[in-house]
């Protein structure tokens, strides 16, 4: 049942980010370690900072060039592809990798499995989180649907949220569940199958057949609802939802702005009205251009076609601004646990547009620095030599995540999982000979 | 719990709303009345044609001038009221009173329920069906609300409810339970009690509050969930109140189209969308205006302030074809029960608008004509001399309603209540002598 509305305030000075810890240290023999110096340093942030991962199913399937079964919105072609990785895993520790009915199943019964998950254990390995996307939609959904029945539709989306949730469970335990429900029924570009069965059964309809297969495929899910539309009717619909007893983890909202960076003021106003539900908040799908504007008149940003949308210097100036803009509205807000940036590369982008923080030369954009200044800048604690007292404690602040300290005498790892005043004690060990 | 889809087809031939009917007609003394003239005609249409009846207040409660208590939107100052009566009458079956709080009970425990009720009274005693409007809204709501803790705006709203639907029942059973409850809690334009609870505990725990209120208070209501917003957003309203399982009797849309008339195409695509609930559907506010168009980019229409909005002669015959192709395209649609124009005249019109059937010196427009030519002209079957056959049958198509059939040996009334091929009987009686 949805719980009461509840008014969430945000904070520039991100407080709500940040520990101030009193770390003890012992030694291997369990001694506090008085008076020596040691080295803490952040390893990884507890905020999701993702992106998407579209371009390196190649990499991580050793498939030299790529390019032959790429999925719809594939992102860059391969070329750099391991550069393009290091700068991808230097900023960013969440994944979101296409798992579009159209591209993932073209074939019936043929799904492109064994690609992905090699894609998403390359990510885990490297200490990234990864989430698939989406589970149900209208648009590049499969387009075999239109050969059955409502209710063959209705098995087979289902059978797929069942097969594809269970069989990646424990490497993708993130999934936005349904995307775009408020348009979904009444979607007109194109006959398809979600939307008839949408159109039939009804939007809370289909977010529980999402949420209630994913859910039983792995009770461990996060799982979103995910939209683009940030007006009263994803109110409205999110309020059914929760009304309908559907258990929602997270709210995902959209933010393609290839029209015009929202701005801090429209950006909080969105966040004021979501956040009352009491739910985290993913920023799932956020895009600034570097280069001209999409026009305003545009409703659907697919139907705006052109020959060259190329990145330009004032636009990577205003982009790099934007982003930072951007990132600090949305951590101000403490509904917000995760931000995934819509494209590394402006190679391959959706729409050509150049929304990446790489240019189509490899080369990264003042965006790319800017964002990294703030995650691994001002954001992060870098390793940092501090003097243990005569109890073996240090004072550190930083936010939240997962930390190494070391010494002469060994290393451990801790996590700052709280803001404010916390206090923690590791025991150091000996690295393995 | 919500049905599946329905889809419904409108029918510009409105053969869904036409009987032909086989008539038998029997004497007083129970035999066919064979081979004689009996004169049929028609007395009231089954469908809703509703106008406001605000402006009538004084007129009903005999306040020679009126004026000094009026209402908030009270409608035309009383001057020639009842030449405008007659005219209100010879045109609509179904009347709107206003139940706006900050006018109904400007001071707490000191409702305007005595007016109200002989208004109410006065237009049953014409044959006129009436509905109050509205049970809870945050515009025009008491003031005094923003003095109470949320809980006991609460307890008021409930309160107020269970009084008024329950004082009124029998007199009133048809009412707006909640009206625009999509912009209502994150309505902005001033504060007010309405939207700091619905804010509080969301819009479908409003609704609910309405509806279950109103349901307890007067078994036998008609209760409306009504709306400006045609977008997606009062779609998922929808949705989440059927889910929630909150008996709606009828879907209430309004069409206040002072920039413009709809036109055909939009008009059914909002019909398409909204029928598909297979709900009864009314559209409760509907303007045409006679005079220049509010500009487009107006959003709140309550922002466009003018000195003055005349009614101009382009003006008004753009207004009657407008007022006649929106009623035939409401009616071709079999989910329209009911039509009511915001207005008869322009004196006191919402808005200052120049939205009547009547202009401000009492003179009716040629949209009342045109209107008129189509309810009680296309629509309607005027006293009509026709012969029994030898059993006593004579043959008749009309639209559904209250009929009234009469000969040398008397007089019956009997209604048309289904479309298509039915088979009726009645039995003349004298009139008392």
């Amino acid at each position: 049942m949805p719980q009461p509305a509840v008014h969430i305030t945000p904070d520039p000075t991100l407080r709500h980010r940040i520990a101030d810890a009193t770390l003890t240290v012992l030694g291997p023999d369990s001694r506090p370690l008085a008076d020596v110096d040691v080295v803490v340093a952040q390893r990884r942030h507890r905020f999701l900072f993702g992106n998407i991962g579209f371009e390196f199913i190649p990499l991580a399937n050793d498939e030299i060039g790529g390019g032959e079964n790429e999925s719809a919105y594939a992102g860059a072609p391969a070329n750099q592809p391991a550069a393009l990785a290091e700068l991808w895993f230097d900023l960013f520790n969440a994944a979101t990798l296409p798992f579009y009915w159209a591209g993932f199943e073209p074939t019936p019964g043929h799904p492109d499995t064994a690609r992905l998950m090699r894609t998403a254990q390359w990510f885990n390995d490297r200490g990234v989180v990864v989430k698939g996307h989406p589970l149900v939609w209208h648009t590049l959904t499969a387009p075999w649907l239109l050969e059955l029945t409502n209710e063959e539709i209705e098995r087979a989306q289902r059978e797929r949220i069942r097969r594809d949730v269970g069989g990646f469970a424990g490497v993708i335990d993130t999934w936005d569940a349904i995307n775009e429900a408020v348009i979904m029924p009444v979607f007109d570009k194109e006959d398809n199958g979600i939307t008839r069965i949408c159109r039939a059964n009804g939007r809370i309809a289909t977010v529980r057949m999402a949420f209630e297969e994913a859910r039983v495929a792995n009770p461990r899910a996060t799982l979103l609802l995910n939209d683009f539309d940030m007006s009263t009717a994803y109110e409205c619909l999110i309020e059914g939802v929760l009304e309908a007893g559907i258990q929602v983890d997270v709210l995902g909202l959209q933010s393609h702005m290839h029209q015009g960076y929202w701005g801090e003021e429209k950006t909080l106003a969105i966040l004021d009205r979501f956040s009352r539900y009491g739910l985290p908040i993913h920023f799932t799908e956020s895009t600034l251009v570097s280069g001209h504007l999409m026009p305003p008149e545009v409703e659907d940003l697919n139907d705006y076609q052109v020959e060259s949308w190329p990145s330009t210097p004032e636009g990577e100036e205003r982009q790099a601004d934007e982003i930072v803009r951007h990132y600090r509205t949305l951590l101000s807000h403490p509904s917000v646990e995760g931000v995934t940036y819509w494209g590394i590369a402006d190679a391959g982008s959706w729409l050509g547009a150049p929304c990446g923080l790489v240019r189509a030369d490899g080369t990264p954009k003042p965006s790319y620095e800017a964002l990294r200044s703030l995650v691994k800048g001002e954001w992060w604690l870098p390793p940092t030599t501090l003097r243990t007292d005569d109890a073996g404690r240090v004072r550190l602040s930083g936010f939240l995540g997962d930390y190494e300290v070391s010494s002469g005498s060994g290393s451990a790892r801790f996590e700052l999982a709280q803001a404010g005043e916390v206090a923690c004690e590791v025991r150091l060990s000996l690295p393995a000979a």
